[in-house]
């Protein structure tokens, strides 16, 4: 089998494996035929121009194919995808096949201009732009249906002839990253960078993130730490420190827009063009014509998704939410039951048995998180929306609402019903460590070990003791082929997105909190670049110009935690004390006070600029080249007259 | 004279003036000769190739020129502004000379398919647009320099040489405008197409503003008028009113977004590309590389401004308002003085007598206004911004918080300061009406009056009794420049901004605010109409897509009255009743109700789409076909390949 793929790979020198297609066992051959034929045909036959080799497997099967590219392909690519690259000048520019020259590090024979991630992320754009003109179905598939127009990689996923397609890694590359990551205890930055080229820039940009938000919870945990050690417990030291979080925190969320900005300049993804949005690869619906495009598509009426929306899934999260406040009731009297136990038998298994209740709840919060992610994503699937970014936005909501309810609701309860402040910082102690480890777990070591494992009995398997390194492509692509799929930033930005609500909402209570997501951030790091580098497949590039929706998520949780702030040092006995004779002026002032920092934190919001001024600058320029370039041409058309 | 422009007229048939130039008496011979030749120098040339022609007036001194061009030369200036126009099959898309054929009503020799005003609007950007190419100085004037690039016209301008560039009346149109505007007595919607057509967006957007808000105003005032008349004073139904307001007040700024953005794109300003912005004309510094464009122009340090700005204009401001708080503090003693006098002696003469100090300070406040408007002005150019952008927004930043400090700044005190309800109800209704009926008169109807006395001693020296569309060019030129100038609509919007204050901020307490705001504004329609026709020059039309800055000047009124709405409604005495053991009670629940309400407030303007469905659908159609037509270029590009 070895032999066969390598007696290819002398043949044509020049192929290089980027991405591979795995179909269905037993899909028929005319249909293959006709999927390949489409692959490799000109651009001008509507083909994608692409190159495509079969991987004949021990077993003799051949079900699976590896995709490529001519360089040439992928410069003309690059330039159909509206990719941004550096100029031999320093500016970046939307690359053109025509302007090549230009650009810095652009020379005919280096193959290297383009990143790996780039080129598949060209051959992914390219396979589902592959249109069917006029089949009507997939030959031997007739329930297939295929009408002019429909995206045909799309409707084999959704048919199942299609079983995944997935980018190869890069060993060698891989190597080196995994060293420059996490290969060796070092302090100091990500290699950002080198994230970027080679997973893309969302990816690049979480981890970024993560980076960014650790380094800005260390001020708070450093100040943090004498509150614990020292008890400090004053009403003024108190006022210090959540008036400093309150605006540290906007601050932080304010300078992130900038360091994202300089990051995906950078990058190059600030100056992209938004695509023109397709339908998602699930949207079903009668064939009709889309107003937008003229063009003959399915079309599913708006007033039908509504009525799913409303009828179904707000009444189904209003029944979660009430679930989930149901689950907290039974929290608070396993929490009694431990009191009185503990009152009538004061051992020190007794003392212990006062924080199991809240281990329980939070185990079960977590079981409930993803139990209801499931459910979210089933219902925001069965919306039937049309764009991927409206499933997604539709997602999002119905999960922020209520992972946020979830975690936060019996802390509120307890802050604010029982007014119990030495149960809050138990159970909010106990929550955020039992979900940090919990998460960590689920997340990266679980599947690490199970990964790992599998692929011990892999090797055993092939009797061989080469190094990953050496592996064969056909060895390569059986191994990854078997590796879990990476499904998006989505629950990684949900776990900052919660850990900052256990920071921030309460942090006058607990000032140890931002200690503790500190060392857990420091972890996560580790953890994810590990369960990206090892246990995932390699994910596709996706361009971003920014970390999107949660940059409002994270916003409303800082203007939630003013609120909540304000009230709790407004309840703290010393500044009771400092009314002895009036309740009423220590609400008013605290009312007062309250205002006042939100209006200071929007005005904040409004002063810092999104962007540091170079980038303005060279936003500007671009755009001055692109007027003036518009106006010599109008001005030279006008000459002529 | 007249004789002698008739003759040009017939000479030259398709000349048309559009726009009049008047130089300062006296300017030199070989300066008027140079701007004249550069005007109508060809393209290639770096002229604007344009027409002039003198105009002669009785005195026999020259120092007037009529601009006009040619229908073609029009059409190509509209390509350049980038004008937007509707297409024979109803869409909106960019003019472009070589697609002419495909817009709706165009017709080689349909001199009408610009409007008049954006024939104007051309010509000024054009006349503007006029560089220097090699001149070290306008020639005949060593002190006024000019350097590559910059614009002859602003150089003439700011070195006096030219007084004034406006564009002529119709007066053909103007009468017909005149008539279905205010002309006869009617029910229904102003002409805003006409206006559009006639004035330009900017000052059309401003009429649709005033008739929407005053439509918007109409439910506040006829739920208003019965807690008037019936005096309703019970706890339930101002609970009702305010929250009715609160809203209210919300959704139709919401709205009003929709309905600009439906308007806008009628016009097609919606879809005008943003033009790059030149250096505002009294920009000054020294001469350096701009490091956007490249270009040597005028430089002024960032630095240097931020000192001026930071250490004159914010402690000017802040004395401003401590000047403002002062006068303030004087009213409250003459208003001590009027209610003494009056418990002293108690006639009809001395409880008349209430009410003067209002009216005094309500005149107060109006002077105050006015002069600070002034220093604002004066010290926001001595500031030396670069953009005319930067500049309106520091100026209006300067004169908004001034203005409603120095308007609401006594009621707020006496609301929460000093609780009299009374004196709040009282003080509240004379400062709206005194404003009104100040603004009314200061703003339209003296300078109609002044207007009107100087046209009949103009036209008896003349000694002509022909009508206004009867008298020649020369006689028009000749009224038309001693009018006076219409400065833009802030002023407008600024009437509008604070009467919307007076309407929202404490509408619990008087609920006949909106009646008196929606009376004020049928009469400001028809003055402010009245001064636009009548009394000023024609303005330039400027393109504008939306009200600016004035969006978010009305959004945070409404989240500030929010607040102060709760507040009020918590200090009623009905409400107080409610909660009579316990006062905390009562200030937590108000608290609660306000955060409600701004909840409610942000999801609404978040929930509520910007741009109506089928304007979005538009505007997608016009995104997809533009990718469309780039993906056709790399295609056939590629397909040479």
């Amino acid at each position: 089998v070895v032999e066969s793929w390598s007696f290819l790979d002398t043949v044509e020198s020049n192929f290089r494996p980027l991405v591979v297609i795995e179909l269905a066992k037993g899909t028929k051959e005319e249909t293959i035929e006709w999927f390949t034929k489409r692959i490799v045909d000109k651009k001008a036959n509507g083909g994608a121009q692409l190159l495509i080799k079969p991987l004949v497997m021990e077993n003799g099967i051949e079900n699976i194919y590896l995709v490529g590219a001519s360089h040439l392909r992928l410069l003309l690519g690059a330039e159909t995808v509206g990719l941004v690259k550096e100029c031999s000048d320093n500016s970046m520019r939307t690359f053109t096949y025509s302007s090549r020259k230009t650009f810095k590090d652009f020379a005919d024979d280096n193959h290297n201009f383009l990143t790996m991630a780039e080129c598949q992320y060209i051959i992914k754009h390219e396979l589902e732009n592959l249109r069917a003109k006029n089949e009507k179905m997939i030959p031997g598939y007739p329930q297939a249906k295929l009408y002019p127009g429909k995206s045909i990689v799309r409707r084999l996923l959704t048919s199942g002839i299609l079983v995944q397609i997935f980018p190869l890694h890069d060993r060698e590359e891989l190597k080196k990253l995994r060293h420059s990551w996490y290969g060796r205890v070092k302090v100091g930055y990500q290699p950002l960078d080198d994230i970027r080229c080679y997973f893309g820039e969302t990816i690049a940009l979480y981890f970024g993130f993560l980076e960014y938000f650790t380094f800005a919870l260390i001020p708070m945990a450093v100040i943090g730490i004498p509150y614990y050690v020292f008890a400090w417990e004053d009403y003024d030291k108190y006022v210090m420190f959540a008036t400093f979080n309150l605006l540290w925190s906007t601050v932080i969320l304010e300078v992130w827009k900038r360091i994202c900005a300089i990051l995906t300049y950078r990058w190059g993804t600030l100056l992209m063009k938004r695509q023109f949005e397709e339908p998602r690869p699930g949207f079903h619906g009668v064939l009709g014509i889309n107003p937008v495009t003229g063009r003959e598509e399915p079309v599913y009426s708006s007033l039908k998704r509504q009525l799913r929306i409303y009828l179904v899934s707000l009444p189904f999260v209003c029944l979660c939410l009430y679930f989930s406040l149901y689950v907290m009731m039974i929290y608070f009297d396993l929490e009694q039951w431990a009191l009185d136990y503990h009152k009538e038998n004061e051992t020190s298994f007794s003392s212990l048995m006062l924080y199991v209740p809240s281990i329980i709840y939070a185990v079960v919060i977590e079981i409930m998180n993803r139990i209801y992610r499931y459910a979210a994503e089933f219902l925001t699937s069965w919306e039937n929306h049309r764009l991927e970014s409206s499933y997604q936005n539709h997602l999002i909501l119905k999960v922020l609402v209520f992972n946020f309810l979830n975690c936060f609701a019996s802390l509120f309860y307890i802050a604010f019903v029982l007014f119990d402040m030495k149960l809050l910082r138990q159970s909010l102690a106990t929550l955020l460590i039992t979900s940090q480890i919990l998460n960590q777990f689920a997340e990266s070591l679980l599947p690490y070990w199970l990964q790992k494992r599998y692929n011990r009995r892999m090797k055993k398997r092939m009797c061989s003791q080469k190094t990953d390194t050496d592996l064969s492509i056909a060895e390569q692509v059986n191994m990854e082929k078997e590796m879990g799929t990476y499904l998006g930033t989505f629950d990684d930005y949900l776990e900052l997105f919660l850990q900052f609500g256990y920071v921030s909402l309460f942090s006058c209570v607990y000032p140890l909190a931002a200690v503790f997501a500190v060392l857990n951030n420091i972890t996560e790091i580790y953890s994810d670049a590990l369960k990206m580098c090892r246990v995932y497949k390699r994910p596709f590039a996706e361009p971003t110009a920014n970390i999107g929706v949660w940059q409002l998520a994270f916003e409303t949780m800082s203007v939630i935690s003013v609120v909540t702030n304000c009230i709790l040092i407004g309840m703290s006995p010393q500044v009771d004390a400092l009314f002895p004779d009036s309740k009423m002026d220590l609400v008013l002032t605290v009312a007062l006070v309250e205002h006042l920092l939100l209006a200071i934190k929007f005005i904040m919001a409004f002063v810092i600029p999104d962007k540091p001024r170079d980038i303005q600058m060279k936003l500007a320029k671009l755009e001055f080249e692109s007027l003036e370039a518009l106006k010599q041409q109008v001005r030279a058309f006008q000459m002529q007259l």
